[in-house]
């Protein structure tokens, strides 16, 4: 690796206008930034969706984290269209200062943890996971390919990119822990980033990496209209990464009845009961847990 | 107490559109009544603003748990001061079915578990704060009397009027320990009330109950423009109604430094870090801890 393939690392937050982490991070490093500033690379930073920010809400028209492929751009006069198009044209692979890697910053009302997310399998995504976890050994990855769904998202404009996830935490709040969690994460990303691009032997080659591959997603029983019918269990909730043996509890419904999990194998929940994803129809969604050479 | 002095209990839930806990439960026994039908008295649900439980947010113009006194309604043609009226027409003292008592569901992102929420010093509410606490001892009592602040909630619109607030929860999400949790204060308040409305002895006439008795409320560090300062100290996160020593961390400033608390008093800290109090400048209140005789 030379360091021409690193020249510019792109810092996202404000992605979502009610993860408030990811954009106060942003804001305080476009005014101070010394601690995200490495040698071998320019950081640039993004408040990505800086309407829906202002209004404390994840967007105004659509999911800005689902606009970034032009077939998922349904409606090209939401405002989030434009704005995926103005960041492509900014940062894309054909932009004017293209992002040779991008860190996207999200906050998530599920449980967990800090998770690292990718939606390629890009190797030099996965070493870099291997190296932060090497130094955070709580980081979780979460391998999100679904082969079903376009990848829309931010993180995957270009081939280095991660989204980094962290919770549980409410919208339109800063807990400070998780705060410093993932200012943690994306200073130990920049350091490896910085040895990357000056050029320094990758120590994770050949090691191996524990990751959360995507199996599939369950929505929440609902009736004809839509309306849900049960909630996550209890015993599920907060469970995320935790194993998912087939017979134990998924919902609650109404008349006090539990669903439990029907499949054969042991599985890993991720995205137990995120608030945005009601509207996607996504009450968790499952992993295998899998150890992959680097 | 006689029987004509309770004669309709309302349940009030969605009166913030995005605490998903009382809205689910008031829709539930609007179509299945019987969980919270009692003897002695009429049972009575309300959607406060279904139009914020449709777009899924606090409020559509202003908070409609701040609309209930006239004072406080300085926009009259807001959307919640419309509300406010209307349900005092219908629910208020001089309205068309009176409400002898009201419960008011809600939810926090705060770690308050299940709170019981009195805003003045009925003594009907304590006792039956004091009769709840003995089946549900985990239940805290927050005596949230603001002399500078008119009492404008919808649990104020009667003298028998309680807020049940639980959390810690996100916004937007329904989870089930806590919503289980709801239920059970639910059903405890309105067994309380049918033995008032049958002219039951009050069994805790002559006990004792603890309560945490508002003092005072702390903002956010903040610049000239009101941005943020600081977040609230991680180790002040999530300990509310746990003491607070002269000296503990409050803040964490952008800077790192830590805040700490001043004053000489040990109190109890509640509504730490709830979303809808950054713009209502307030991170967290503190309370003094006192027993009252019934």
């Amino acid at each position: 690796m030379t360091s021409r393939e690193i020249e510019r690392v792109l810092i996202a937050g404000g992605t979502h206008g009610n993860e408030w982490i990811g954009s106060w991070l942003v804001k305080r490093w476009l005014k101070d930034p010394e601690p995200v500033r490495r040698r071998g690379f320019e950081t640039l930073m993004l408040l990505a969706n800086p309407e829906a920010v202002a209004r404390h809400v994840r967007y105004v028209d659509q999911d800005l984290n689902r606009s970034f492929c032009p077939a998922s751009s349904e409606t090209p006069g939401a405002l989030e269209a434009r704005r995926a198009q103005e960041i492509l044209r900014r940062f894309g692979p054909e932009g004017v200062t293209p992002a040779s890697a991008v860190l996207d910053l999200h906050t998530t009302t599920a449980n967990m943890g800090l998770s690292y997310i990718i939606t390629n399998r890009e190797p030099f995504n996965l070493r870099m996971a291997a190296w932060v976890r090497r130094h955070e050994p709580r980081l979780r990855v979460y391998l999100w390919i679904d082969e079903t769904l376009p990848d829309s998202a931010l993180s995957g404009i270009v081939p280095r990119g991660v989204t980094i996830e962290v919770g549980p935490t409410p919208n339109n709040v800063i807990r400070a822990d998780l705060l410093i969690g993932t200012e943690r994460v994306v200073k130990l990303c920049l350091d490896y980033l910085q040895d990357a691009a000056l050029g320094v032997a990758d120590p994770m080659s050949g090691e191996n990496l524990e990751v959360f591959e995507h199996v599939r997603s369950y929505d929440y029983p609902r009736d004809a209209s839509g309306q849900l019918l049960a909630v996550v269990h209890p015993d599920l909730q907060d469970r995320d990464y935790q194993p998912l043996h087939p017979g134990d509890p998924t919902f609650l419904m109404l008349d006090g009845e539990t669903l439990r999990y029907a499949e054969q194998e042991v599985v890993y929940p991720v995205f137990i009961n995120e608030a945005a994803y009601y509207e996607k129809g996504l009450a968790f969604s499952v992993a295998r847990r899998r150890t992959l050479s680097l």
